[in-house]
């Protein structure tokens, strides 16, 4: 077992500060992984904050994790030391059910282990994400980064990519379609990327002017202000698919009713409280409200690929890891364009 | 033009009453049916009693009509004097739309013309179902009944049974595909024993313990009391779809649990209100909350030789006209198993 430095909260009220935490020793099928750079996602702070209830305390987050390796288990084989690798926001799944066997590990039947505030079994302890000098994951849990792309930049992949990518995929999109992006933050902007990429007409839906330029700038190739209900009445029936991306509520009927029929509204940004749907919204067009969670271990592969070879990066803010208490505040604010990212070498700092 | 008698109201307020009103003469394309038989849908009453708004009085209702060609237009080449026939709940479409196209007039982008309180072209007067002696109708709007099945009871198939039959096709239920239906009236009724033709495992959800044993003998493989909340947490991520028949508000994420990784859940019956649909219903299984309007012509056609091929017809109650006030009260109460079916043939009673 390795003592190492990392950054977390010892409970749901405190800032937070250098923590020393465990890592297991690799074992056979292990990769151990110097981390180079940690995006900083939205359910970092949910959770450090306990607003999701169920923290283990002290909580280290950060599943949009980018590094080297550098050591391997001698049953690995997939990677050797200094390959530049990523862990995105599973460790673990059972490896049996019918999800895992799918490749859609994320929705392992008995629960995947989440990369932070799980439980790893190897040391009975919670785990621990990626504000943290290293960290030692299954090989079949560790993904490829292209050697072309910035490596901090490629750190929202992990979360905000795959998260965007695999609905988009899942739900058809590329030529020939006309896709809606609702809420350009951390994943909304990663959406009007990767469906650009896949060959999609790109409509951001925004209620803020100020996302216009921005969004044009992202790929969009047309957009439409929400509040300007003239426009809303205009592009009624008309998008294949809206990838919802907003973590507030809002009104769901309203972008129900830009798709065409047969069109499915696929929610993963996560608002709280349920969110009013009127059936006349889905009846009269066999519509669809549908969601979806992150990704596969295949498919996030995939995706990586995939943006190495579109050469798709994140917007991000590089941040020194003493500056992530004010990274969550403005993160509160949405003052973030689009992605923090923490220079893990500033954990010493 | 042609006076006829027919049964409808002359205001939300009264009582349904003998009435007259004008067919068209038949034209090129048409065809001229006696009504022997008119299934009473819930929308009839909605209708009348001007609930959703919008009825044009006097108000004549019924889309669920069977009987026999009387005349036909010299241009009509799919039917023949005394051929037993059909029409649901259109009798015409822009022909031209996508949806139109694809055979999928009911969700015709122009609005297609329903068969009654819609606008008949023809006449420059609201179109008036088939509570009446008889129908003028475009043959393109007309469907085959098998001869085989007892036509009373194949009316409800025109609405109720394709209504239901249409989602269970879209979202490919089978063998092999486990399939709940929530909610057993006129709908749900004919959801069990379509399902269950279409070699699925039909597994009927209610509320009502004194529906078990029907449920049973309709063809459900299963029952799950959704009132016991032990029945409903054991069932949890078992279902590949849920076609849901309740036109009363009702809790959906309860349901949404039921269904498997990848499910649907599709409603046919229409809440008034907006449903609450939690995003943690969804995301965590990448499910789907759907709706579903009635079918296209040719999809019904397809229905009715299946309930042909399968000897599937809607459990009954025959009334005579005069005792559609009585029935109405009923209805309300969900006191009818599973469908009123006028006998025609009493109109002049």
């Amino acid at each position: 077992m390795n003592s190492i430095k990392a950054f977390g909260a010892n409970s749901p009220e405190e800032k937070l500060k250098p923590l020393s935490i465990i890592r297991r020793e690799i074992g056979p099928a292990d990769v151990e992984i110097s981390i180079q750079f940690c995006g900083v996602c939205h359910s970092d702070l949910h959770t450090v904050r306990d607003e999701w209830g169920g923290t283990i305390y002290p909580s280290v987050p950060g599943h949009e994790i980018v590094g080297f390796v550098t050591q391997i288990g001698k049953d690995v084989k997939k990677f050797k030391v200094n390959d530049q690798v990523g862990v995105g926001c599973l460790v673990d799944s059972c490896r049996t059910c019918e999800s895992c066997q799918d490749g859609l590990e994320q929705y392992c039947e008995k629960g995947a282990t989440q990369t932070y505030n799980a439980h790893e079994k190897q040391l009975d302890q919670q785990t621990f994400g990626g504000y943290s000098e290293r960290i030692v994951v299954d090989e079949n849990f560790v993904l490829s980064i292209p050697e072309n792309l910035d490596l901090a930049a490629t750190a929202p992949l992990l979360c905000a990519g795959i998260t965007t990518y695999s609905p988009l995929r899942h739900w058809n999109v590329g030529k020939g379609t006309k896709v809606g992006i609702v809420g350009i933050g951390g994943l909304g902007h990663m959406g009007v990327k990767i469906a650009k990429a896949m060959g999609a007409h790109v409509v951001v839906i925004t209620t803020s002017p100020s996302k216009v330029e921005d969004a044009k700038r992202l790929g969009a190739d047309e957009i439409i202000l929400s509040t300007e209900k003239d426009q809303m009445k205009k592009n009624a029936n008309s998008l294949d698919f809206i990838l919802d991306c907003v973590s507030a509520q809002h009104d769901i009927n309203s972008y129900l009713r830009l798709l065409k029929r047969d069109g499915s509204l696929t929610l993963v940004g996560a608002p709280e409280k349920p969110l009013p749907v009127s059936p006349f919204s889905l009846i009269p067009g066999r519509k669809s409200f549908a969601g979806s969670m992150i990704g596969g271990i295949q498919e996030t592969q995939e995706m990586l690929d995939f943006c190495g070879k579109h050469e798709i990066v994140s917007d991000i803010e590089l941040i020194e890891m003493q500056a992530i208490n004010d990274a969550y505040d403005r993160l509160l604010k949405g003052d973030v364009k689009y992605r923090f990212v923490i220079d893990m070498s500033t954990l010493n700092g």
